[in-house]
């Protein structure tokens, strides 16, 4: 892939992912549980959005350097492109967020916890990004940073706050936890563009990432008295394993250790 | 991290996979639903095994061209590493299986459906392997491809029988995949060692295998009337999005599609 093109799609992906949990966190505007929260999501939506703008303008400056492939494309249309254009008329297809971000709002413990997962990915991919190569997206990323440490501060104290609350919380954050976290893994499973570009530093490598926000989540969970069963379950192939395998090996490898070297 | 350490841990995961699999449905022996089908378990369990036993053959002449670094494993006890000592005398935390195989055996749906995620990975894991620049895996994975492809038609038709069976047979394989899809990012997502030595072209690139694995399991899900509804949800970085993203856009640039270049 040519990373000109890459750079472009993955600034687009970067700019969507913030637009549209900005904008699922704005449905929020006027409907907050109290004041002073409906004023913080929304301005968290703010923050995002402003973190969409940057990333548009800098997708936009890309892409009027580089014509579409694709001739028939309506941001190909003789006027240049701009953030707006980028924003207001591409279609779903062209959209490149996480599914995590596009998800309806639900109940308050769902948004929060929607934004908690994001946010905590957001603390660790900008805090590579600012150390990146380009010199653009590492400016914008060590701008937001300042403001994803606010979202996560903030997320990270509501989700324990309702995980360790009444027995109706804490039966709503578990049932977030089963409706959101299968939609984990697509952070940390690089696109191709993401691939491509991360070899040449250009992009943060994901998968180093996944074992800090791991643990991250598990700390916060493990405050709001939150099983986190549902998440994705990996660590095998480095050695740490559930339950199980220490009965089949104690099982399987009994006759060896209670004779050791018999033969048959 | 050493090439040849990676190699080793590497070789060690491919077999581990293969045994701890192997042994789970190694359990079923004697208990399968009817004859026919234990046997056939039963011979599946033998394949993984013979398979296993080629990898640790091969770890174990790697491991006696190269003293473990830490001199107090076992493994290092003045004795040579046979296929025999890594299956048996080491413990939980030095396997490198993935998560998915030493699940417990639960009902025959769950154990087919287990089968099934394996063999796919398997089947394109091994199909890409045999391609590779070690000769003695891609020699392991030529000869293991032609036992995992029965493997897998044989799983995959039990999964369609008992999802498009009775109401009971299909609430059971719907459990079963609330249980272990989970356990199936795992599969995509490269350990260190995984990483280091697919660079060299050492081991297979498990981020393309992805997608196809997720084709196969939608095909056979699709056929079993199978809602495939736990397993995690990704595609939207490369613009394959949930029902919701839609409904959001038509809101958010309804402005702009209904009064073109408007501006306040």
């Amino acid at each position: 892939m040519q990373t000109r093109q890459a750079l472009i799609d993955y600034t687009l992906h970067l700019a969507d992912n913030a637009l549209i949990l900005g904008h699922r966190n704005s449905e929020w505007t006027g409907h907050g549980p109290i004041l002073e929260q409906d004023i913080a999501l929304s301005n968290i939506a703010l923050d995002l959005i402003g973190q969409a703008r940057l990333f548009y303008q800098y997708a936009a400056l890309l892409i009027n350097k580089t014509p579409a492939a694709d001739p028939t494309s309506p941001l190909n249309h003789g006027t240049a492109v701009t953030e707006d254009s980028l924003a207001y008329l591409r279609d779903a297809w062209d959209f490149k967020n996480c599914l995590l971000c596009e998800q309806t709002n639900g109940d308050w413990g769902k948004t929060v916890l929607r934004q908690f997962y994001f946010s905590a990915y957001q603390f660790y991919l900008y805090g590579e990004m600012q150390k990146g190569k380009d010199a653009t997206l590492a400016a914008i990323a060590e701008k937001a940073l300042k403001e994803v440490t606010y979202h996560l501060r903030w997320s990270s104290e509501w989700v324990i706050r309702l995980g360790d609350g009444t027995a109706e919380s804490h039966a709503r954050m578990e049932k977030a936890v089963g409706e959101l976290s299968r939609l984990t893994a697509e952070l940390f499973l690089p696109a191709q563009y993401e691939r491509s570009l991360a070899e040449a530093g250009l992009a943060v490598d994901l998968l180093p990432l996944r074992s800090r926000w791991e643990q991250r989540v598990r700390e916060v969970f493990e405050m709001a008295t939150l099983s986190g069963g549902a998440g994705m379950l990996t660590g095998g192939k480095e050695g740490r394993h559930t339950e199980h395998l220490g009965y089949l090996l104690a099982e399987m490898q009994f006759l060896q250790r209670a004779y050791p070297g018999c033969e048959w």
